[in-house]
């Protein structure tokens, strides 16, 4: 698809990755549209208020747009969304208002199966999908703290006009991003970069959120660091059994990289502590489904779901 | 094994239990020496105070007899061992200085292979298990608070001297038990005791501990529930691998009996929250070898041991 304006944005899932993202955009002057619940009445009268590594800033009211219903945003030119990926049954409702001709929709959710849903609930041609890599908390209402990486790699979902990742769209979003102090590229395959990071966030969040065991517990012992690379192999292989090509050394590569991270929390982790629901079917139902439909049989991750399904309770 | 005297008794792991079970054999007049390490100066000075559902009482210092050292125990009538059984490496420096001719050895620890380690380095002859259900916590130095159930059965070992399980001697510990206010029954087949209360050991120590989930969040999910009852199966399938055959409905039992139980830690949760060792290899590792030899696959036990081992870790 060829680049379209990208003048007025509406951050859809304004938690600490939507509120950041939405607030380094409109610091660069476009014209940003959160939609929010419980701290509606907090930002509508005070703004934002961003911490970050690559420097603090506020928003006053007047700079951003804050609304309740996406009725009142209406079309805007394209839609970021930052849900929860357990809450996808809100796209219908949230998005369909915020669609005209020309709007593009790119999700930052985690897991697999996010464009798949937006594509056939808007048409596929709308879509683009991105991998965000960062540490960002909220600390208070309209108030966040970015405190590591911040890359955001981006491809389109199903190629209209250009070969499936790369198109003048995606560059476009890409050098706004850029421009947005929100390093950004273009991944030639967004297939490849999801897979890429599903072999990290397979054992790391599933793991993690079952045993609630930070990466540095995760990889201390023998029998953590077997079930760990084990869990990523079978990621890889049934990326492979869909035509989606890992690296060779990419188990390796990623417990490498892990290491130096010390006592993380992955997200899911995270939200299990704060005993909310668990992203249980992006990150690991959704690849079990690919491997199954493709015959292959992963019995870590086929338990690991059950482990995860125990653990995603609130008592 | 015929009836020998039971009038000195060494108590060798003093934590809750056999800070408790010692205490009341003491109440009965026997001549009861804890073997302590950081407790010793306390309980040398003050004696052990003992809250109970069945009564609370107080021994003096000169009611108890307190040792740093085995050795200056001597040989008594009867060992009672209530060491964690991540502790059996300490069955020799610990329990020799204590065995006359005639000295039983009664192990009331948890798990599988504590009797037949204490066997192979003190003779089968002298070997009682026992399986304790009670729930007692230290609270204090020389303090310890009993606040459920409290019954014992235990059995002879080899069965020296009548059918395995039941003998005079054992039904002598028994009663003496009995008399001291610890209800306890004798079992006609000690192996089946032990493999009873593996069903729920396996399932709810083990996922318990790695998942840090109490009983009744356990029993909370579909997930959870399948995950408990696939455990128990293999745990009586594998027991009917070597000729214990448990009743058939078991699982359906252990299940209905534990939902009462509310929010329970089992113990190997609570030490899992305490960061000590987890009592992986008695009450999952042995079992899971015994599948093993006995060529029976069992993967969600061979699973939960790698997941214990994972998070016993003490970082």
């Amino acid at each position: 698809m060829a680049a379209t304006p990208l003048n007025s944005i509406a951050i859809v899932g304004a938690g600490a990755l939507g509120t950041y993202y939405g607030a380094r955009l409109a610091q660069l002057g476009k014209a940003v549209h959160f939609l929010l619940r419980s701290d509606y009445d907090h930002v509508r009268a005070h703004g934002l208020t961003i911490e970050s590594r690559d420097g603090d800033f506020s928003l006053g009211p007047d700079q951003i747009h804050v609304h309740r219903d996406p009725a009142t945003v209406g079309p805007v030119d394209l839609v970021l969304i930052a849900l929860k990926a357990t809450a996808n049954d809100q796209y219908e409702p949230l998005v369909r208002p915020l669609l005209g001709d020309h709007t593009s929709v790119l999700t930052l959710q985690n897991g697999l199966g996010n464009e798949e849903r937006l594509a056939e609930l808007f048409g596929a041609e709308r879509v683009l999908g991105g991998l965000a890599f960062v540490c960002i908390n909220r600390v208070a209402p309209g108030h966040v703290r970015h405190t590591g990486y911040g890359f955001v790699k981006l491809g389109e979902f199903a190629g209209t006009g250009g070969t499936p990742g790369d198109s003048p769209r995606a560059r476009a979003v890409s050098e706004m991003f850029n421009a947005a102090k929100l390093p950004c590229s273009v991944l030639p395959d967004l297939r490849l970069g999801r897979w890429e990071k599903l072999v990290w966030n397979v054992p790391f969040n599933g793991l993690g959120a079952a045993l609630d065991l930070t990466t540095d517990q995760l990889l201390a012992t023998t029998a953590g660091e077997e079930l760990v690379a084990g869990l990523m192999r079978e990621v890889v292989a049934t990326a492979a059994a869909i035509g989606v090509q890992l690296p060779g050394d990419i188990v390796r590569k990623q417990i490498d990289r892990t290491r130096p991270m010390g006592a993380y929390l992955s997200s899911m982790q995270i939200d299990r502590r704060a005993r909310r629901p668990l992203e249980l079917e992006a990150i690991l139902g959704a690849p079990l489904k690919v491997a199954q439909d493709s015959g292959l049989d992963t019995p870590l991750l086929r338990h690991l779901v059950r482990l995860v399904g125990a653990v995603n309770v609130n008592t």
